[in-house]
């Protein structure tokens, strides 16, 4: 398949391409030849009002077919074949290996979605109708779901496929009944294209208005603050920095009609290193911790970005014998051997070094270890540590570095751990590392971190979303703009719909789950 | 009990009530002699600093623990008696009955709370580990919920009881898990301290710390903007006029962290009259709405202020003698018969009275009728006409009067009638009025009056809100500022949980619903 560089606007593929911006290949560092369109404030307007007229028909769609739907964008992104893969590693820097993978998981959760419309998407709640009640009679109300209107999903730098054009925001869009105007990442906008046209396909096999789906490429900010404006636009699903995606809700603020923004911002995902697992399996967690983070070269939202451990001797790490200063020895000498992978642009290569500087500069804070520097790239990972008083000092240390940089907090005793997660903002998910002996203290961490994550996990890395129905990927700000929903798994969903009683209405009227 | 005009800050009654505000007997327009203390800063703050420290054994509480807390809530309010029902009705109007009725629904709603507690407040999602997945094993994972934090609540000026100290915002903050920092209407500020002296003996009696609840008296608008911009505060619930809503949402976008906003701002929930419908029960309809629009002297939320006909002879309404002449005619007459009740406050007679000015004073739009004025106060319902073009051009003309003032909008067909649905804004509710012959258009009437309501009716009106797991009482803006959540019914507790997943936790660390 040729790239055109070209929007797609409502099935039309439209643009100038000449003069256009281009990728770059994550490997060399050079420009990739395809020119991509600025997405026009026209373009922009007409995919969106597009979108809204094929919503009169999608949202009446039954559940049957929107899975058909979802299933064919599958099928028609695993056609794409090799051509898909050499796209996003080209763009990515990603290897091929997870790029399958991450084809396989995005396949996945549309699968799941349809699996979930064919199943009932929600249960139906029917309060019957009791003429006799006293003091008055009692009309029949039952709730259903519509889905919200037209949705915007801004596409991930991090993950090309999963959490970009056919990725999680898409899929539970769709399956929720709203068409979708999507904004490409820059970085990957011909895996972008190679997507759009595997659900341009999958619409034009189910017969569907080609309004449900519009992709806009461009660099250009004026897209987004378009987008997430425009009347007609009713929720957005964005992934990707604080500081962009603050921008975007404040923006959003300022629309006549609120509408509610999914924003997965950051995460600095703290592990909870308890004493006895420390003592009994340092070293073994060292190595799983360090091959968490080196993951994506840390550029995932769960990476493990803060150990919290209990440092008995304080500030005496490095020639001390105890369990804490042999788990920190094995970390530093085991991260300090580690080969950096490529960073997924070199904007975001040169935004760690600048993060990984400003964090050397902070007062209290020490570097640890630094891994080997990649082939390719400058860059290399990198562990630190301070002690409980300088992180509370410095609330740089709880902003994302976005990248395979971790910092150990070192806590003079519990006391001092119980205030760590104090101070902690909200984050995507936190790890207890414990041994039975822990257990009394580990109880207290996870009564006191549950608060703080979306997620709370015993003895497992954050890395790895489970995509199923009991996950949650969101949690308290910044990991997520709007605390009570996730942004992966089956109740994603319900992001994009809303309740509606129907009282007393004839059976011909209601939707099909809630007739009896 | 005598009233004493204090605040309540986590179980000690405090404040200065010398020059403090007085309430009004609605009925004599007296101030009542009482005086009331403006919480001051620095006891709204310990009100909140209190409430959070209470969260930490209040979120741990068992789900039967809560429930007989709120069962002791209803019991101590039922305990209070006739001076409850005295006190309510002087600073209202309201009369006695109608204080009972909403007493009984107050402590009927908390009863439901806690039956959904006991059975169990969400169905349990439990994803069990699979070690022999390929490519990899499939962890543990379950999904539960977390009170949010504290919660900030307005009690509402029109529901002295089921929307204020006790009523359905708090109710399902303290079913949640959540501790509750009230602002009393100062309106009824007696009632409000009764109701909260009810709450307290509750709280005595189940042994919980008294930071649970506070509530805090005030005409001063600093301290609603106190509330909603503390950090501790972590969701409001708000139920009042669209201008103070807006001004507090606007606050809460200033935070650092967004908290969710539950503001139910203002409806004029449409009634769609189809043509056969009217041609045959015109009489009978246009008294149940005139009877509907009568209750609570209209000072309701889901009160039908708009009524959209189709009227074939445009304008010719009251000379002809077809079946729409002769519905105006009858609905015009029958208003024109009623006698006004005694407004909630002074000021709000004043404002639906300048409203009512207001609308005279729209190009196109004509008064049909005006009701009996009151005895104790110069004000009396109204009702108006106006052609479709006339309400696309004057935006005024969606705005809620908060009183018995009904507007009938001519469609001069039901092209014109698709169109009045195509720009309405956001509604709590809809009825459409139609017998077998309408269906036809009914049904087109429903599928496009859904995507603007919360609540969809047949055949009859909307005041009456039945408080049940079904129930949605929300919608789009400016009915709600969230379009998806409800402030009526069990499903108004999800607004103050959030999920979170648990990841390979060992049993005893699971909450008890998660337990397997």
């Amino acid at each position: 398949m040729t790239i055109t560089g070209k929007n797609l606007i409502a099935g039309q593929w439209t643009g100038e391409t000449e003069g256009g911006f281009t990728a770059f290949d994550a490997n060399t560092h050079q420009p990739i030849n395809t020119p991509f369109a600025d997405a026009t404030t026209e373009e922009v307007n007409t995919a969106i009002i597009r979108a809204n007229e094929a919503f009169t028909t999608y949202s009446q769609l039954s559940a049957a077919k929107r899975a058909a739907f979802l299933r064919a964008i599958g099928e028609q992104i695993n056609a794409l074949g090799d051509e898909l893969v050499e796209a996003a590693c080209a763009e990515t820097g990603l290897p091929a290996m997870r790029i399958q993978g991450e084809r396989g998981r995005t396949v996945g959760q549309l699968g799941l979605f349809a699996d979930l419309l064919e199943a009932g998407e929600y249960p139906a709640v029917i309060d019957k109708a009791d003429a006799d009640r006293q003091p008055l009679p009692k009309p029949d109300t039952r709730l259903g779901y519509l889905p919200l209107g037209v949705v915007g999903v801004f596409a991930a730098s991090n993950f090309p496929l999963a959490f970009s054009t056919a990725g999680g925001d898409t899929a539970s869009a769709l399956a929720a009944g709203c068409p979708v105007v999507m904004k490409a990442h820059a970085a990957h906008p011909a895996t972008a294209e190679l997507v759009a046209s595997a659900i341009l396909k999958a619409i034009e096999l189910c017969g569907l208005d080609k309004g449900v789906f519009s992709l806009l490429q461009g660099k250009n900010y004026a897209i987004s603050s378009q987008i997430v404006t425009h009347p007609l636009v009713k929720a957005v699903g964005f992934t990707g920095s604080e500081r962009v995606g603050m921008i975007l809700q404040q923006q959003i603020y300022q629309r006549p009609e609120p509408i509610p923004f999914y924003g997965e911002l950051g995460s600095i995902n703290p592990q909870f290193l308890m004493p006895a697992k420390v003592d009994q399996d340092g070293e073994e967690l060292a190595k799983t911790l360090v091959a968490s983070l080196m993951m994506g070269q840390g550029q995932i939202c769960t990476s493990p970005g803060v150990w919290a451990v209990i440092a008995n001797k304080k500030g005496d790490h490095d020639n001390g014998d105890d369990s804490y200063t042999r788990f920190v020895n094995f970390a530093a000498e085991t991260l300090s051997e580690q080969p950096a992978g490529v960073m997924l642009t070199p904007a975001m290569c040169a935004s760690y070094n600048k993060a990984v500087e400003a964090r050397k500069s902070i007062g209290g804070v020490e570097l640890l270890a630094t891994g080997l520097s990649g082939e390719q790239q400058q860059c290399s990972a990198t562990l630190f540590t301070t002690d409980l008083k300088s992180f509370v000092n410095s609330p740089l240390l709880q902003e994302e570095i976005f990248g395979f940089s971790a910092l150990i907090v070192r806590c003079a005793d519990f006391a001092e751990m119980m205030q760590f997660i104090a101070v902690l903002k909200g984050n995507l998910a936190a790890s207890i590392h414990a041994i039975d002996k822990d257990f009394d203290l580990a109880r207290d961490v996870a009564q006191a971190v549950a608060h703080k994550v979306g997620r709370l996990i015993y003895n497992q890395v954050p890395t790895g979303v489970e995509v199923c129905a009991s996950m949650n990927h969101g949690g308290p700000f910044p990991a997520s703009t709007n605390i009570r929903t996730t942004s992966v798994g089956s109740e994603a969903i319900k992001r994009f719909q809303r309740p509606i009683c129907y009282q007393n209405m004839p059976q011909e009227l209601l939707p099909a789950i809630l007739k009896c």
